[in-house]
């Protein structure tokens, strides 16, 4: 990531493909005087004294969070996941949610994180700080399947380890943007219980979808609590109040010997780590929940139709500078996605950093090269495009850049912008 | 810290005595409207584009943070510490910079981390986290002492295994109220570059001394780079932004073989952990740091001078209750610090948990037992007092209350509250 970053600092004028940052358009710091006064102004409305409320902001607070109550009424209205506040950590960003459950769950050296391959590099890069041993669980052309999680946790087993959870996005990954269909989700439960697994579902970019078209999560499956649910606001609310949080209502026994949801074992982890997220952001993302309604799904239709838009621009732009993708042995050929932030596009040559670095010099356009999400070897010819932050014109222009990088970086015998006169089914659809 | 957070919410009437909190009667939520403010008009005032500023405060930024700056010119102004922004991290409170620091500096399992007993528990518990082992150097009657450190770091070298750091805090220790002399902290210095060694430099009391009473830093006296600085706004600003820092100064080899302050290999270790520490909360403290024109010991001078009046009243109603106190055999006896917030109070009875359930439930008195801050065995009867929080009018009911509960819990033939016929200078001053 920081070569990704140092690229895009050294060609500050090339446009990026290169970030899953959300879309900066409708940033206004009036929204964050509104947001502080709508928490302070809904706390005095409960009751709540003022001397309270100002401990809540100003303070240090409980270690488990402030708007857990907030966080629920949303994962209620909006994934239909039904867990009480005691089942929520609130945390400092989703990637300490992630540092916390690994640090909670994983104890021997015997224990092994499995993981989707290609994955969010944060996952990979959390384990390793953790000195937790990773197993790639290799997607197929739809994501993650039941079927080989199953095989590697049988492997994992077989060599006298224990495969302790696997970290999954179910909805629009990153990198591959793969949804994966309701059929593999209730099979990738089966195998979490068959197998005595907990699954690392994380959700980022579930809300931006067709209308429509959404997929109950596997949390909002989960009748047998196999799931740990990773949640973020960074692209539902913004990435500055670095508010995320995870559900983890695994009864496990506390001190006293009663159970308890194991989010709140969690928080002794969280203690440690940062003492509690920061009092001034969960407020600004408890006013803005309030705002919501607690619905960020409605409250977000707007900004997922643009990012729906995104995509689609995208797509048009690739389909109009590559018309003959539909041909796989021509070699430029792309996914569609149904939402999310990323796609990918495989190019016929080494899409690696020297290839990134050329394309940033020479035709003024960054992305991220597909390999460093594996873990181990894989995507050597295969770009990353993220979409999400750039306007319709970048867009336009930052594909007709990269057209020209492809083109120039193409071997000759590779005729990428003419079609050939067969029509094959797109086989990547 | 569990336990005593347990204790205080089931007894929520009982004063308390228990926290290192900061005083709350100076919170405001208009602060936080005009901090912001202040940070976005100065942003724009020196040129920045509105887009980059939004970006600085909504958007995922820089790991190593956007108020370096602004930070730098602090320590320079405040401490003499003269370090450019590329030496600093910005972190999510003070305990993250512990965590990042103990990550990036420990590798080996025959690493040991030597810290001062009793020491802070979330330096304690950072290592255990991180698996890393932890060597006690207990402290003398005024703190940490340069002989102890080196016999300590040499016993562990003979033990074939490397002492990488010793955790200190040079000015009003967290439990002791300890400050070591200028001497202490030259000697320290010493023995840091005679056994290899660095020094993790907590400071997050120093500015709350008499006026004219300052000490330089270990870090403002370090001139071979052996001091990693570990810096809170939580005492000074609020602890609600949950920002604190890292200043690493010490050069190492980077990826591209030129030095580069390690601060900026630490920012690695941070993008794993938090990715970044949130933009609002940077905002809001720059905002702080601007207004105050760069000097937080100018601008919390009052505050200083608040935490004074605290310490010496709390002082003063001891000297009232235990009149006898100067003479140490009679069981009843506390250290005076400079400053600070905490104050030891030795009694003649064990002083754990049961104690204090005895003290909050009956007594209506909340405290810290010292046995949790240390590494290993020790501080059974005694008390930490922490006065930071309580208003005058609460340390004089408070310190009535403990004195009852002192009195209550005392063998028979220990009389705490008449004083013997002879006179004995007070030992612990």
């Amino acid at each position: 990531m920081r070569l990704l970053s140092e690229t895009s600092f050294r060609y500050p004028k090339a446009l990026s493909f290169a970030s899953g940052r959300p879309y900066e358009g409708f940033f206004e710091f009036a929204d964050l005087h509104r947001y502080l006064d709508r928490f302070v102004d809904d706390s005095l409305a409960r009751g709540l004294p003022e001397e309270r409320v100002k401990k809540a902001v100003f303070q240090y607070g409980p270690t488990n969070g402030v708007i857990r109550d907030a966080v629920a009424r949303m994962l209620n209205a909006d994934e239909g996941i039904h867990v009480g506040p005691e089942s929520i950590l609130i945390t400092h960003g989703c990637q300490e949610a992630m540092m916390i459950a690994l640090r909670g769950l994983f104890a021997s050296p015997d224990d092994v994180l499995l993981t989707v391959s290609p994955c969010y590099v944060g996952i990979a890069g959390a384990a390793k700080l953790l000195d937790i041993d990773i197993e790639p669980v290799p997607e197929g052309e739809n994501g993650l399947e039941a079927a080989t999680l199953a095989e590697v946790a049988r492997r994992v087993k077989a060599a006298g380890r224990r495969p302790v959870a696997c970290y999954v996005t179910a909805d629009f990954s990153n990198p591959s943007g793969h949804s994966l269909s309701l059929e593999t989700r209730r099979e990738l439960l089966e195998v979490a219980r068959d197998e005595d697994l907990l699954l690392l579902e994380d959700n980022p970019y579930g809300l931006f979808c067709r209308e429509g078209e959404e997929i109950p999560t596997l949390k909002a499956l989960d009748t047998e609590q196999r799931v740990i649910y990773l949640g973020s606001f960074a692209k539902t609310a913004f990435p500055g109040a670095r508010v995320g949080y995870l559900v983890a209502d695994q009864p496990v026994l506390g001190g006293t010997g009663d159970p308890r949801p194991f989010a709140e074992e969690l928080a002794k982890v969280k203690s440690m780590f940062t003492v509690n997220t920061a009092g001034v952001s969960q407020a600004l993302i408890g006013g803005l929940l309030a705002e919501a309604g607690h619905s960020l799904r409605k409250a977000t239709r707007e900004l997922a139709d643009l990012y729906v838009g995104h995509l689609e621009t995208t797509v048009r732009c690739l389909e109009e500078h590559f018309p003959q993708a539909r041909f796989p042995e021509h070699g430029v050929r792309w996914n569609v996605p149904g939402g999310g932030f990323f796609l990918l596009l495989e190019v016929p040559f080494d899409a690696g950093y020297p290839a990134l670095e050329t394309s940033a010099r020479d035709h003024g356009v960054v992305w991220a090269p597909m390999r460093m999400f594996y873990v181990g070897d894989g995507g050597a010819n295969i770009i990353r495009l993220g979409f999400s932050s750039l306007t319709r014109d970048e867009l336009e222009e930052g594909i007709r850049r990269l057209a020209g990088f492809i083109r120039a970086s193409s071997p000759r015998d590779v005729d990428v912008a003419n079609p050939p006169d067969r029509d094959v089914a797109n086989l990547l659809d």
